[in-house]
């Protein structure tokens, strides 16, 4: 029946090439054809399920309602989606089979046809059918006096099963509502595990009930109580998201050993660390009492975590507290454990084993692949696609995390291009089935509740495609155009990423500086990959308000320009790119003497001073550039020195900032 | 020993006339002289606390010590204030004398003194050390190179001691971290007592475990539970705050219907109401199983919430359910009960015995002033200040909300000059007395999270100030000046009010009309007392979303544009003001055009469509009469004829939103 309405559309509607459409979809379908038809959205519009659907939709359902509502304005009469409400003639109807269990590789299919007279949903599971509201949502457009749903046939269903995000909630605490808005942005791009780091060096953040002294001297009274992980974990389940939790082991424990410094391999005291970076504390895995402990307290949590998987860490031991301890070397020595490698390897079988009792299956970081890890183990990969092809090719399921490492600031195109199955990884099709998927991580070291969300968003859409939408799906530019539009849509459920951004400068230097402030950090972007210079001297309690937090990674402006200048030097008759290049030109050049009374009154921005003089300079030359081009005068040698000693200077990152339209004035001199 | 320093003090520094430092203090503290020295705030600044304080002052100190960090970016080594940390010679040293019990009347008072090498911060008890952190952090100013804290000696103590704000979270729920930022912002300006309505016909918000249909049939799932309950009261203590709960009866009551129809009037059966206004349902006062029942409740609410005082309610019964009930007539009958409001009386005399029995104090609305109600009972005044001094005379104590309404849109200046005592109510000293403060009132028919900071925040400021310091601190254009530097420290503790504007203008048009759009929308403000045109075809899911509810009460650019006008109007010599009023007219006049393909491409806006061309044709015939000012040439009468057309067309509110400029257009144009 199904299969025919299908047919009867794709006969009927001459199929458009769906340019206009393909560019806002993200992710974007397996397969998706527009046609020239249009819903209408009014104050009528209604949503109606039918099926065997359970709870999940109606929630899911109304939810979706009140965004509709929220982007039109309309005073759509409906105000909840309830169940047994009829059929009405028109408006969404979602049909789904059953509701799903919401465990690894739950279908979440679904089918979506926009006619002019209504609007049909159709999934197997709740789970499907919640995916394909938030294509609905992302399909909305408006026109001369109406809102509409492009007509439409997409037959949709993901590529990997395995979609997460990891936040670390450890080094800084993440409050629930942080935890909630971004589990929203997840469910909007369609990413289906959250993964909670949530024991660190720096911080204990989850109640445990057997062993209190974990949060109460582990967490500095930041961390999240039973009942708080309960909603959370109900909240992600009506989205179609699972929870995973880590907790981190044998190594980044300090805050463990706060409450309990018996577990650690040295003795104590063990104040909660401030400080950032790989620590030597790390347990005593010879003790039969440590594994008591772990039984205990992973017991109490497996109970309170009700996914399969448990993540156990693994990651970063130095060894450093096992070589000096004269007990563990005797334990080796007795045991014929030769190296710390080997120490780890045993202390995880025994973990292993706890986590079995408890049911769970096991999740760690690259450094458990060690001999005697059984192959129902999850490996996540965070070392590189070598340590993932070693998985694979040793039987292990695994997750990539390599290039998904979004709190090193990198470009979303670098995230989008890393495929977590290249053809270069020559694997076989067993082996190939083994990669689940991926996860974006967000390491809190460098940021907190209030940057959290420009960390993350919108760069995680393109991951959410990458893991999502057909490998084929990977035009850059279309990315882009994509994440522009998913980041204000992403704001509706309450992320920060784009607001905040003000925000700060108004905190930094009150309200008159704004625009000129805006204009100046939208050309930088933060400096990259600041975990490998040791985190320049910050801690837990450092100030995280400064220019370098308030800008974003992925520079639009930036990317913006250099566009321009690529497309004026490839053809330099595109006197509509030179216009807009002198546009921007102007505008910097001219923008550092606004600033002259901001730098001057606040000391809290006075770290980029000299880049917002750096960026006027260049901009300068680089209007210079164009006149000689326009001239068509080569330009002296001595300007080209003194241009060359400028853009070295404004190359150098200040205030943990760069300038992002340095190669894009270069080229122009150098044209 | 503290007296002789304080002299020590006042004779050392020569007092400065402290106008520069006047207008950063909010609320103006009661005695206040500032002197040439400066205390400068480096990395090396520590904060440590002396006396015998309890907990509460730490964390307070701790995070004051993190926000300015914040507006500082100074990596200050200082990680947190603990105690029996010993005392640094230089830097924050607070001295508490005692932890104060947090309750009606606890000293609140402080005293600071910032010296060129010390701050000190002195108080008889923690709460009154948390208001004193307030203002140092108020006191911090930047200047080339450095920050500092000015040389001062302040001395200063609340006028009132009930200083609250009502939020309402029945009418639209308002989570966890809404209220948590509110209690920051609270603590911010000195406001000491949150009032929770958590109780209406739209619904009941608090988990019952005596009658737990309460929650789950009369909240749609949105209520916060006992834990959280729990939490809050614990974050506004640590912030010496009090919150007193309202549980409205015996109308308003439909949500508690819902669960438990026998309460009613009328059979039901009482789904939760989604229409605003004033509703027929109301519980049925002469069965005895109405009182078992609120007894219950009461009792485990009594348990649940600390504060003395518990709210009642009491407003707004229309008495229909009663009027149309026989059995409630025979009641009234055989008890000789001649009215509704004899009626309600008695149902308040049975409450407060329940109340009584509970060990709870009675507040409720101005209606429950009746006969038989003792007089320790407190009267909350909102129909005006006859009702207030007609409370007072019959001995009871009084909080002041007529006045206050925030909701209802109008300007700061409004509230700021409402005087709780203002000496037109002909008191005796002992009534005087009984005027406990005042309560700010937010009533939630018409917003929700995304929009309750900017409906609370900044104008609550003002009320603030008039709550704690003296009747004598009553410039509207300080307060003004102040309200525009503390609106942006509010934001450091999350509140939204200035960083969700562009937000919705996003969510409505995307990102390129931004700019346009603002300009346009900062010349106008949200109609005003839209609860007495009965909420104009809203429920409490309509969308508010809107323009109307981007634009924000007390247009500053209104403010400011007519304060220009006024001044060019009293002396058309001031070129100065005739410049800058040019410059805002030129902006409105040429801005309709830049929102032509806004209004075109988005539906959502169009309510506000001719509003924006008529702002651009009133600035035009403003231009044109500054130009006959100019040429001192009377303007013709057609002219006159069509400007007045021209003004009164503008003067109409369209999407609940109305042009504030008119006014001084209106001016320029009759000058």
């Amino acid at each position: 029946m199904e299969r025919i309405a299908i047919m009867f559309f794709l006969l009927c509607f001459k199929s458009l090439s769906g340019q206009d459409y393909k560019k806002i979809l993200m992710p974007y379908p397996q397969a998706c054809s527009f046609n020239a038809s249009k819903y209408m959205v009014n104050e009528n519009f209604t949503i109606s399920v039918s099926g065997r659907p359970g709870q999940r939709i109606y929630g899911a359902a109304t939810r979706m309602l009140m965004r509709l509502k929220g982007r039109t304005g309309l005073f759509i009469t409906q105000q909840e989606v309830v169940q047994n409400a009829g059929t009405p003639a028109s408006g969404l109807l979602i049909q789904v089979t059953r509701a799903a269990n919401n465990i690894l590789g739950v279908d979440e299919s679904y089918h979506i046809i926009v006619a002019s007279d209504m609007v049909k949903l159709n999934a197997e599971t709740d789970i499907g059918a919640i995916r394909g509201l938030e294509t609905i949502l992302q399909l909305l457009q408006s026109t001369e006096g109406h809102y509409y749903l492009p007509g439409c046939i997409i037959d949709d269903a993901p590529r990997f099963p395995w979609r997460g995000l990891l936040i670390d909630v450890a080094r800084h605490f993440m409050p629930v509502d942080v935890i909630e808005r971004n589990i929203d942005g997840m469910a909007a791009v369609k990413m289906n595990v959250l993964h909670l780091h949530l024991t660190d060096d720096q911080g204990f953040r989850i109640e445990c009930k057997a062993f209190p002294k974990l949060q109460e001297l582990g967490s500095e009274g930041e961390y999240y109580s039973q009942e708080q992980i309960r909603d959370l974990l109900h909240y992600a389940d009506d989205r179609g998201i699972r929870i995973v939790p880590e907790f981190d082991m044998p190594a980044h424990t300090t805050s463990w050993f706060a409450g309990y410094p018996e577990l650690a391999s040295a003795s104590g005291p063990y104040p909660v660390e401030h400080r950032l970076g790989v620590m030597d504390p790390v347990m005593d895995p010879t003790r039969e009492s440590t594994y008591t402990f772990i039984g205990g307290f992973l017991g109490e949590m497996a109970k309170l975590f009700p996914d399969e998987y448990m993540h156990i860490g693994g990651d970063e031991n130095n060894g450093k507290q096992w070589d000096k301890n004269a007990a563990i070397r005797l334990f080796m020595q007795e045991h014929g454990i030769r190296s710390d490698n080997d120490l780890q390897a045993y202390f995880n079988r025994r973990l292993l084993t706890i986590a079995e009792k408890c049911g769970k299956k096991m999740i760690g970081w690259d450094e458990i692949l060690q001999p005697g890890i059984p192959a129902s183990a999850i490996i996540q990969s965070w070392r590189g696609s070598e340590g993932l092809a070693m998985a694979a090719k040793a039987g292990h399921p695994v997750i990539l995390s390599s290039g998904y490492y979004i709190d090193l600031n990198f470009p979303a195109s670098d995230h989008y291009l890393t495929d977590p199955l290249p053809d270069s990884l020559h694997l076989t099709t067993a082996q190939r089935k083994l990669i689940l998927g991926g996860e974006a991580t967000m390491w809190s070291e460098m940021v907190t509740r209030e940057t959290i969300d420009s960390r993350i968003w919108p760069r995680t859409a393109a991951i959410a495609e990458r893991l999502w939408s057909d490998a084929s799906v990977n035009s850059v530019s279309d990315m882009y155009d994509k994440l522009d539009r998913i980041s204000i849509q992403l704001e509706e459920l309450g992320l920060t990423h784009e607001k905040n951004v003000d925000m700060f400068l108004r905190r930094l230097a009150g309200n008159d500086h704004v625009r000129a402030l805006r204009t100046f950090i939208d050309a930088l972007e933060p400096f990259k990959d600041y975990g490998l210079i040791d985190y320049a001297g910050y801690t837990t309690g450092s100030p995280f308000t400064k220019i370098v937090d308030a800008v974003r990674p992925d520079s639009r402006v930036a990317r913006e320009f250099n566009t321009l200048v690529r497309n004026f030097t490839a053809n330099t008759k595109d006197t509509v790119s030179e216009r807009k290049i002198r546009q921007w030109l102007t505008l910097w050049k001219n923008n550092d003497a606004l600033l002259k009374i901001a730098f001057k009154q606040y000391p809290a921005i006075q770290d980029v001073e000299t880049l917002s003089w750096d960026l006027s300079v260049i901009a300068a030359s680089g209007l210079e550039a164009l006149d000689y081009i326009r001239l068509k005068k080569k330009p002296p040698a001595l300007w080209r020195d003194r241009v060359e000693r400028e853009l070295k200077q404004a190359s150098r990152p200040r205030g943990m900032t760069e300038i992002m339209v340095v190669t894009g004035i270069r080229k122009l001199a150098y044209l």
